[in-house]
């Protein structure tokens, strides 16, 4: 039985729509990037909570925020670029919420950030450019970049992310504890293989 | 329904255990790399079937070598290292044997030289470096070299031979359906999850 599910995902690889299917299933919660982003940035983590060195705490409801300030760990020093400061809340945050509850984490190099837990299932999904093409286009339309190019641009800075913060190559198979063809397995398979292996590995 | 399992599989990790499991679940042929080398060798493949031009094939009584012969593909050359003859045959091998019966490859490029059809699984298994080292010790017993660097030296051939054959990155996830880390998601699952994909999917 595990408590975590992590998920990297190449964009347009419907990675983001199978972790939340994986969650609905498991009955668990689900945190992706654009979540994790808002929270930090409405509980004023990038900014107030730096400059106010933690007390910015107090004026805040927000359970998310209080957990994540109540962590020792990793406080933010002044020293560190914009996207540092955040990464490390965001981490913060992130090894907070495992520890608070089950759930599905998409991206922020979660799989990283929980590496020293036994009781996550870590997982890369990914997906043929045709595939991924396809559905960026059905999903977000066309912009004036090919949608080839868009998802060059977009791997490329994930990849420049995850390796700047973990050290690691992104879509490494050896970062998870599996990796899916999203396109050749199918989304309802790729839900079913998760939620089995989170409840009896 | 698919026909046919390729598996690329890091030494140590299970993957030929793993392979034969699935093709005695399924009641399917197993062939790995020892095998296709035998028939290869016993059938005169590397030597006597180049050096008569294919008439070779009315002396030997084997399945195996009479449809590689017939198959008119990929005729190997004289100008061809042995090591690429070897490689042709058992390509054209390959080939034919995934169009005669359904059947679990191990090695040998496989998803590659049958990348062109559509009703194979291709998988990769690969595992943390602790198990791997566990497993061939206790497997294959100690020799003069460490555990780690016999797993590195034998990673590092495949790897080259790979890459020299199909100009592809060994064990990059886009090159399979699925990869499964056999360390952490265990032999019996494993051959679950593909058992039941080949059935499937």
């Amino acid at each position: 039985m595990k408590r975590i599910i992590t998920i990297g995902r190449e964009f347009g690889s419907g990675g983001h729509e199978i972790g939340k299917l994986t969650a609905e299933a498991l009955g668990i919660a689900f945190y992706d990037k654009e979540l994790l982003a808002a929270v930090a940035k409405e509980s004023g983590f990038s900014e107030r909570y730096i400059e106010e060195g933690g007390e910015y705490a107090t004026a805040t409801n927000s359970l998310l925020f209080n957990i994540a300030v109540s962590s020792g760990y990793n406080t933010p020093g002044k020293g560190l670029t914009p996207s540092d400061q955040v990464y490390v809340l965001q981490s913060n945050l992130i090894r907070d919420l495992a520890e608070e509850t089950p759930c599905v984490i998409v991206g922020r190099c979660a799989d990283y950030i929980l590496r020293e837990r036994t009781d996550c299932l870590h997982v890369f999904l990914y997906a043929d450019m045709d595939y991924r093409e396809r559905r960026i286009v059905e999903r977000y339309g066309q912009t004036k970049m090919t949608p080839e190019n868009r998802l060059k641009d977009k791997d490329k800075r994930r990849r420049v992310f995850y390796r700047h913060y973990t050290g690691r190559d992104w879509g490494s198979p050896h970062n998870y504890d599996l990796c899916l063809n999203t396109g050749a397995v199918g989304t309802e398979r790729c839900v079913e293989i998760l939620t089995d292996l989170y409840r009896t590995l």
